[in-house]
């Protein structure tokens, strides 16, 4: 069993600051600072990262006794407390995406020098440790038993579908990563479908799309089933899976990730079908994160591979895997 | 069975931005967006509201056909799309609180005039109108039940409670409104522990707060549980009840929050009591909602009352019910 490396994980971060001229680091989306100090606080705590013993800003005095660990735990009354400790550094990182417009103002009222450093902060989880790796494969791993023990799903409703996955997440220790998406028939030309009381049907197509958080990491998975599949149905089936198999196989180290979008792009446009979403995207604390646009691919990143395509009035197909990306061929985590 | 009455809402929301002279008014929290539409999007979608009809800007091609109604759709690239279409408008309201720096950004880039006006945007949710009444009840009965079926806790973990329950809710159609706190013995000193293998023994205060959300309305409320309380642990009950039973009373029409939660601190104080949190909540379909600081309480609202005391090493105590507030006594929802 594998530690959580937090220290590395903050030397790594420090290293980034270094280079981008930041003396220190605001970080406050939930996910980013449980990364950096193995504590789920909440949606209102600021981690402080520069070159002193991190610092934890709480707002409830609570929380603090609990979380206090090896970082100060500092309490404040608002965000304006935060705002005279950065006037000290000369260029402090936040995080532009977590960061309202409203905290923002706050921050600003001593004036200090922030600059949006959302891709900083985020940069070093893209790489799992040897511990985030152990938590993904078992999300992943819950979840692939879960869909492979769906059993018989004709004369099951979408809810009925939904509420025995999320039974099984929760056998598991697992919860739901994301809404359940279980769209059958037209439903499936939808991609965030809400289950509803639908019943499936033999000629349908039944697009399933869920994911499990095991010990705050994520896993992502999605089947399309049909039971009486007709031509129609089989051609899309064939070609998705095609374009799956396509997608694993070039998803390497040193990858961009633009060029796997610009693949996916042309070989569903080579089938005569419509670019709807990404071909995939990173996956760890969070069911979505990077590496996105703008990334290259490396050895122990986890992402997921989805293409689909939607026919309005007809129905949808989407396959979706989990797979680490290595120098060689990429490792599958949901099979 | 009341229908949910979206265009009042859009006609309370108008009026208000005409005294705030605002020509439009951009919305992009998802329980804002669900409000005024009833459509439950997701987190990237906008809807603007302004003399002409209401248009909800979706990134997302699929659920933009899934989302119209009675609204115009509009399906951008990006934020800035919307940037454009803002410069027709003398001034634009904006949710400070859930637009972050980054969208705030993109929003600015053809420079329109943007007004944090989150308050204008939140106010008509405070009033509950007769279909939401029922939505709340049904949450709150759903709640109720679970907290008075609980059974024998005696030899059951904290997780197995938090399970129990959480069936329970699902089996009632609903879901859990925020992570279930069940906090025993020295854990409930924390306001908000997470379950975990701690077994529930008979001298323990044991806080159990949990919430159901049906329909996207939510429930809140607390028990806290001692099997055998000793003087101590029955000081405390004694005192908490009577703040809470004084609270109540005093949760009328015309009475503001402030004023409540002043009362609440001269309460707790006079026990020996500390203020770690406010004496409740707005609820709806945020778990945590207006009526808040600034706020007067009028006939229609749902608020918590929910005081609470925590001592290190020792234990904790709250009692948290959903009140209507009315011009005369308030009806508790939660019993």
């Amino acid at each position: 069993m594998a530690l959580a490396d937090f220290q590395g994980r903050i030397k790594k971060l420090r290293s980034l600051m270094e280079k981008n001229r930041l003396d220190a680091c605001l970080i406050n989306s939930r996910n980013d600072v449980y990364y950096y100090t193995g504590n789920d606080i909440g949606d209102s705590c600021f981690l402080l990262i520069s070159e002193a013993k991190p610092c934890i800003f709480v707002t409830s005095l609570s929380n603090e006794i609990e979380s206090a660990k090896e970082f100060n735990a500092i309490f404040i009354k608002g965000v304006s407390d935060i705002s005279k400790r950065l006037k000290r550094f000369r260029r402090v990182g936040f995080d532009e995406y977590s960061t309202s417009y409203k905290v923002f103002s706050d921050l600003k009222k001593s004036k200090p020098v922030l600059k949006p450093s959302a891709s900083i902060i985020k940069e070093p989880r893209m790489v799992k440790d040897e511990w985030e790796m152990e938590q993904i494969s078992k999300a992943a791993g819950i979840t692939a038993k879960t869909m492979s023990n769906l059993g018989e799903i004709l004369g099951k409703s979408e809810t009925d579908l939904s509420e025995q996955i999320e039974l099984s997440f929760r056998k598991a220790g697992a919860k739901p990563s994301f809404d359940t998406i279980i769209a059958s028939g037209k439903h499936s030309a939808f991609i965030h479908h809400k289950p509803d009381k639908a019943m499936i049907k033999q000629d349908d197509l039944v697009i399933i799309d869920i994911g499990a958080v095991f010990n705050s990491y994520c896993s992502d998975m999605t089947r399309t089933f049909c039971k009486k599949p007709g031509p129609k149905e089989r051609k899309i089936i064939e070609n998705i899976s095609g374009i799956q198999g396509e997608l694993i196989d070039m998803a390497k180290d040193g990858i961009k990730y633009d060029d796997m979008q610009k693949r996916y792009e042309a070989l569903l446009k080579r089938k005569g079908y419509k670019l709807l979403h990404s071909f995939g995207h990173g996956i760890g604390i969070g069911v979505h994160e990077r590496p996105a646009k703008g990334d290259t691919l490396k050895s122990g990143m986890v992402i997921t591979v989805e293409p689909g395509t939607y026919i309005k009035g007809f129905g949808g197909y989407r396959i979706e895997d989990m797979v680490i990306v290595r120098k060689g061929r990429s490792k599958i985590l949901t099979r």
